[in-house]
């Protein structure tokens, strides 16, 4: 059994990975904390969850668990991770502290000096079907951010085969348990209900300089990437729609078996056939990434769908784990 | 021309209120005040309403206005009404604090002592359709509770007919507006869509003694109420499903009798023929009350429609404005 | 392992219960059957729905299964039930057709003569916490109703231990799930979106003498019911706001006491402490019927919640199986 | 006092229509007609629509009015255009009847032989904003498609300037009531709700050669489209977000200022100020077009949204009725 503790497990992602680890055969679950609701139970907040009590962090034995996942705001999430590593524990951390290698960058995007930039280099890039290599020895896992999930994983086969030929543009559409639980104005209900909206679209949102740091991790002659979030009213689910102008010569036929090459085998990653596209009911409540493929002239139009909690957050965190600890990579997971 | 002001312009009620008065042609807007946004414009806080700027209250000239509306939480308004009165304006207070004439259960059910006890008396409650009497001498109206306003109009022809024999349950539904603007977890999207809950049910809501009140005025022998509200994954409207115990030998024929003679010529209430049922799409974006009327065996069960933005609250308001000043009574009202 | 086949999958209730299915170990799923969708895969028409071929029922081989689940219309169904008996199979009915144990009755709220009169002496009406005892011998199972479930569970203690005095009011709200998969003008997403409609209130909706005939089964001196259905804007979930005029002398510590010794153990009844409420979030997803009390004078007000496709329905399909053939009751079960 | 008819009100955008000209203080609305719901009240399947009765086409009065709509399916609309010309009344077309010129090109998108292909040269393309000089004398108005209106709007000033320099990409989103009134799998609740997806993406749509052919008519030198769009689970509204190519050296303050410019005193578009961004919420319920402009690098993104029900069909069929009859433009227009 692999000991796991979940420190912040009150938003929806920490939730979310409790009721996957709650049902996993080899997962023993030592404690789930929150500092503004510690004291109660986690169903006291989501009338589902498990009736698992919060703790505060200070409780927390961080020495006894093989693994501890990090549900916490970026900037606060990495003093934790060291906490944790120092305690012995391994580390998925699923905020965004260390996904950036460039302590500068993340200065940049995150406005804050990094709490643990020593362990920067040391992070190993979550993206499950991209990490497998390194994952069993990693110590600290940084989980990836949903919308890179859901744009990263069908680009690198056209990278990798060389068929990208300029600036790519993603338009993703995101369900609101992505802008978290904390209420606010713009995710008060009659706001959203009814609405649709964009924001911090073309160079402005933190998960750009994730998305092309990875592109370019892949190939030194990676495109740029414009990217357009946009707040869809959903509980989740995320979409993209990715243009990608291709290079002279390559059609539907090449990129299609670019991928079905690529993602043969598999468990999680589904290329729909020619002529159908992915929705957000092809992917929600699994933990699959559902890939669409439609060219129009020299432009591939991919839609990516995936669920923002799972296999934008919470799944392929346990996704993770289950790499790290040598268990079957699918165990427990939708 | 009607010289008026809105005190509390940047909730829900206030801004729906804003929009009825930009557009009718006896009024003119001299303000619009926001505590916390003052210096912004109306249409910064909700996109598709009129250009207005916000001023602080401190800044509004009360003494300007024939009338001022105070959309303002209970326990403020009651000092600024005293303000605005002072300064010679009517007023019509669109929050509870003087909707209760007793200051004793006003202290129990609001938990505070009331700020101007003095004016209870003369405060004239505004449910439109049974106060038309008074209103053209009023100086101070209190708007009714949107729960009260769906309840209260369908009940006044049985009592007066003296065909209720017991004691009545109002199992009321309403959409999130009602829970007013400022974001909270309970109206946070995520919690509130593909949800449906109830809250304070039995004898619980502040609604209730509102309602019971004006039952007793009404009627010597008025029953009581047990009163269920809901909370509708919507934006806006309210439905009471009201289930009334009738007097032996009363029967659907003689309910929409008294009914229909009751609202005959009125302009905002709305009896549907026997077999139909009101549904808030029979109301939403009007100032009507829309009632449908079912008899099985002894009991009546009345469904009964409002949006509780307009008829529940700045409709109303807007309909009480217009018979204090002799205007048409349905003058800008959809 | 039970061999087991799903008659009319690609509704909404037959696609539930082929996910329950196909993660049950237990169960080996030889056939999933669909008219109008014969050669199509169910996740064709439900993308996150199992890969299953569909087949005309024509081809489907009954008399290899041990059970067979019914997910047809009411009169279609009861056809196909002695069908599938004749071929030696039992049979789970998620249908209307064995539900009501007398012929008349049937004919006069389903307006059609009953297919197979002969056999409603013998179904086992499965309301399963109060039908273990027969389940096990039992040939044919009449799957419960989804409004009766969310208001039977909750009455029989109080039927039980003599705590009712009168006509009970069960104000019902449903998720558009159980209105069925064929498009229709009332399940529309423009009419239903933002709207909230009552339906056939009072004693017009068919779920009522299903309720009533299962109280008269439990208490010679039932009382009656008015049974309010509404519409609710949400795909699934039932919650009923049942008002129970109580005997004399009973207060809520007396309910809450006869409530918990009922369901002391029962894996998929939960009551909620006092001073709670449930809604569609405690639910959800779950087989569970989640209950709360409110006690106000002499009525209690019992809030319900289940999910409509699966307590409601196939969810508690599947704890029928389990029973009929002594698995763990609560086996592959949310 | 225009006198006027609506031939197929019974749908979304007939309805919405019949609204607009309910409250149009120079319209005599004579007649409305729905073949399907002849007989039947407008109210009876739209609560809150005007009580108006629906009559056969072969029963209304073509020859008594001045201007017809036609709110009817493409293909069956352009006879009835025929008739209405015939019998001496002036037509606005909200079908795609009359939209493409080229009699092939049309038989090409909506497989069938057009009825009527000798109006195809007369017919003017309602995009009211650019076709005010031949809109007063105008027999025939083909009144614009939704998206076309929500992209041709904003791009008109650029090709008019020349700033646009290769393929214009449109990933557009459109609200449930595009979809029209008639209930299709798509369309029903439990498919829409919590789901988003894209459909005829690239250059499948038939709203495609609509907007290059009006690109065309603008500029010999006009960009090709791919257009994208995709179903919102909302009841109205399209956000269109536009990724223009400029022209080497352009940047933001020169687009701004040539949008400035064409829309200055537009009463129906409006310009967002820099930072800003269209949504939903700006211009639903009204038959504005609201812009936001965003450069990065060379690349323009445009976010435009309109309510595809008012400014995107009725609204903007009374708007080139208000400029055929030398009337206000935004007479009766929110």
């Amino acid at each position: 059994m692999i000991r796991t503790g979940v420190v912040g497990a009150s938003g929806y992602t920490g939730t979310e990975l409790i009721r996957l680890l709650a049902r996993h055969p080899a997962v023993d679950l030592l404690f789930a904390t929150s500092e503004s609701n510690a004291g109660a139970h986690l169903d006291d907040l989501h009338p589902s969850a498990p009736p698992l009590e919060l703790i505060g962090l200070g409780s927390a034995p961080l020495q006894d668990v093989d693994l501890a996942f990090l549900c916490l705001p970026h900037g606060v999430s990495a003093a934790k991770a060291v906490d944790a590593l120092n305690a012995g524990a391994r580390v998925v951390d699923l905020s965004a502290d260390f996904r950036l290698e460039d302590e500068g960058t993340y200065g940049e995007w995150y406005q804050t000096k990094h709490p643990a930039s020593q362990l920067l280099g040391e992070a190993v890039y979550g993206l499950t079907e991209y990490a497998r290599e390194c994952l069993p020895d990693a110590r600290l896992v940084a989980n990836p951010g949903c919308y890179p999930t859901s744009i990263l994983l069908p680009l690198r086969p056209l990278l990798d085969a060389g068929l990208i030929s300029g600036t790519i543009i993603a338009d993703s559409k995101s369900g609101v348990s992505g802008a978290g639980r904390a209420p606010k104005q713009s995710t008060h209900f009659v706001e959203v209900t009814g609405n649709f909206s964009p924001y911090k679209i073309g160079r402005g949102h933190r998960h750009l300089p994730e998305i092309e740091q990875q592109l370019r991790r892949w190939s030194k002659n990676a495109p740029s990437v414009i990217f357009s979030p946009h707040l869809l009213p959903v509980p989740r689910g995320i979409l993209s729609t990715i243009y990608v102008p291709l290079t002279p010569g390559c059609d539907e036929a090449i990129v299609r078996e670019a991928m079905l090459e690529a993602f043969a085998g598999e468990p999680f990653v589904k290329v729909l056939p020619a002529g159908q596209l992915a929705s957000l009911a092809h992917a929600n409540y699994t933990n699959r990434c559902v890939i669409g493929l439609t060219c129009t002239g020299n432009t591939l139009i991919i839609t990516s769908a995936i669920d923002n909690l799972i296999k934008g957050a919470a799944g392929q965190a346990v996704q993770n784990m289950n790499v790290m600890f040598g268990l079957p990579e699918d165990e427990a997971l939708p």
